[in-house]
């Protein structure tokens, strides 16, 4: 399926077949908006000074990828023919010049948040936006030279890089500070997620919400992101965990992983916040998580939350131009709003720890899992995931 | 000036020869938007259970007041004939059943934002809302009946509260949840603008923005908050205080408080968000502090802090219904926006504490008081303030 082409006069100083060499393998890639994926033959260059190729061996979808692959982004974002996916977990194949921390054969999880652990950013205990490799939905090549290391086989032309990782794909190439090593690597699949759903969503209950023992939580949105932030607001022991979605069927998989409570706006006229009010006794929830990227959703989630201290955590992405349906007197009232990426979490140094945090027995991530498909099914995976029916659908590459 | 008339027959036990009568004084009653204050003879009724009624020894003028004067709020907070005022220093005349904390002969603070002591708010740490007695600008009467405790000498109509304090009166009601007694009575003309301005400016300073030696500074506004926070800022050591003005002429006071750079927005066509980067490195301040209550400001404000971690500190008020012209993705950026009421200070168990290290030699908020003038004077006092001659222009009653 893979072949390799010595290009490279200074091939990498290693044991291995196809380091320093031009590797042809296939890749999903993405020809236009809403165009099904090619399953396609292509070239992927050897990895440069601090950059790494991985062999991915198992991807999943994340609305991430279907909001790129629709183009319901800023124009500037658009990035054509182009491979997506972020979620992943896979095996250093060869790594470039000034490499130490990762070596060939090691089991990697790929982030598209990096971290250089030098920047002030990186330094700074309050920020996970590393100065440079920060998530960037504007790049779509690679920082060192501007290039990218994907040709399409049959033009020869370039293909674009998506969101630091591109892993739709039987090899990639990655900046370094976007690679995680994982070690003993165990739970391959589950791993996968912890390329953004379970770390957004565990670190957004932990990292940012800081839920403590006793708190209420209401979660918007029960798709992989809420139902990885529910688990860890369980684990750390909220007394209400009350979830809002418009598929009641959402429910049952819920309850499984930690919810208590259950909010469909649909059932009726009266707003989800004055539902959400009477739950808790008048006041409100501790913390309200917005997983959808709904603007009108986070109006309801920020007035869901208690007077005082209630806090409102932006997990979800917004792809509309609306801007924040919020009064800044209402910010008065002692309710707070954050944003946040990759659930606060420094991926090269804070993983390790959240994924090991995440496999002990008192969790249960791989409910999180309901599909697997072979990597030509892809499309189909993307479609169970718009359509609702999948939270993760691990593709096998 | 005063005459106490008997007309209550459950006297409270006290000595005094007004305890329990209706007092005749003088207040600065607001009969209209835009009309002068006129100053006319009140009758004002005893204290009821848990309340006390004060002799004023200076009052001061804040923009809430202006505000308020000119109906520059919403409709449901326009009441008159109106007693306004909450920035003062007073003595207590005598209390009603129930009050143990405060006694007659008591120098005391009023708070617009009360503390009983006892609710969720007042006993969590992250709040200084209390449940009953916060402030609430829709109230015009006492919270106990409903009615109000100053009639019109004249026609004997009742005339209406504000901020829990209506302090532009000789004799005024509070709930005591809404006094706050100091010990020793020294700087009493300060002390009055421990009531409002120094304690918002300095408590946002410190406990919201809760600024380190060593950190940037932007603060939007040099009126009277601006400059509190500024002080409050430079005894926390804050390397670098930017004041942002349209008026030039606030750079000389400011100086004298502890900022350490200026930037009149006038002065260029270029944005203050980057003329603030350019000072600071091209990343920005750790902190702003919005002191204007203008939206517009409140957008560059936010712009003009470090991602990854700075916070914007909204304390001046917001009276337009413009929303908070920020779109959702801008907080991904590590960029946070908080509310404050009071600067976050719990009046009752931290004023005294404030207001104590605040008179430290090392800090010089006597600066804000730029003008003194007699009670009979307020409407000029009012008109000082308005035309930014006057920082704080405090009365003599």
């Amino acid at each position: 399926m893979t072949t390799a082409t010595d290009t490279s006069t200074a091939a990498a100083a290693s044991s291995n077949a196809t380091a320093g060499k031009v590797i042809t393998c296939y890749a999903a890639v993405a020809r236009g908006p809403h165009e099904p994926l090619v399953l396609e033959e292509i070239e992927v260059d050897p990895p440069q000074k601090m950059e790494v190729r991985l062999r991915i061996l198992y991807t999943s979808v994340c609305h991430t990828d279907l909001s790129a692959w629709r183009s319901e982004v800023p124009e500037g974002e658009r990035a054509f023919p182009r491979i997506l996916g972020h979620e992943a977990v896979g095996v250093v194949e060869s790594v470039g010049e000034g490499v130490t921390d990762v070596g060939e054969g090691d089991h990697v999880i790929p982030i598209f948040n990096g971290e250089c652990g030098d920047c002030a950013y990186c330094r700074s205990a309050t920020s996970n936006l590393c100065r440079r490799y920060r998530v960037d939905p504007l790049r779509s090549v690679m920082r060192s030279d501007g290039a990218c290391r994907f040709r399409s086989r049959a033009d020869g032309r370039p293909i674009f890089h998506f969101l630091n990782t591109s892993t739709f794909s039987q090899y990639t190439v990655l900046d370094s500070a976007c690679v995680v090593n994982i070690h003993p690597p165990r739970h391959l699949k589950m791993m996968s997620l912890f390329s953004c759903c379970v770390s957004t969503g565990v670190g957004a209950a932990w990292n940012v919400a800081n839920v403590q023992a006793g708190s209420s939580v209401a979660i918007f949105g029960l798709g992989a992101l809420g139902l990885a932030a529910a688990q860890g607001a369980k684990v750390r022991g909220a007394s209400k965990i009350i979830g809002v979605d418009i598929n009641s069927q959402k429910f049952i998989k819920g309850k499984a992983m930690g919810v208590t409570d259950f909010v469909n706006p649909m059932d009726s006229s009266k707003p989800v916040h004055e539902r959400i009010r009477e739950m808790t006794g008048g006041g409100g929830v501790d913390h309200s998580l917005e997983c959808v990227g709904n603007p009108q959703v986070l109006r309801e989630a920020f007035l869901s939350t208690h007077d005082g201290w209630g806090q409102t955590v932006l997990v979800g992405i917004y792809s509309t131009s609306q801007l924040l349906p919020l009064h800044p007197m209402e910010l008065f009232d002692g309710r707070s709003i954050t944003g946040t990426i990759f659930g606060g979490v420094k991926g090269k140094s804070q993983l390790h720890h959240i994924a090991h945090r995440c496999l002990q027995p008192d969790m249960n991530m791989e409910e999180l899992i309901t599909h697997e498909l072979p990597f030509e099914k892809i499309n189909e995976a993307m479609q169970l995931l718009a359509d609702g029916k999948a939270l993760r659908c691990i593709m096998h590459l």
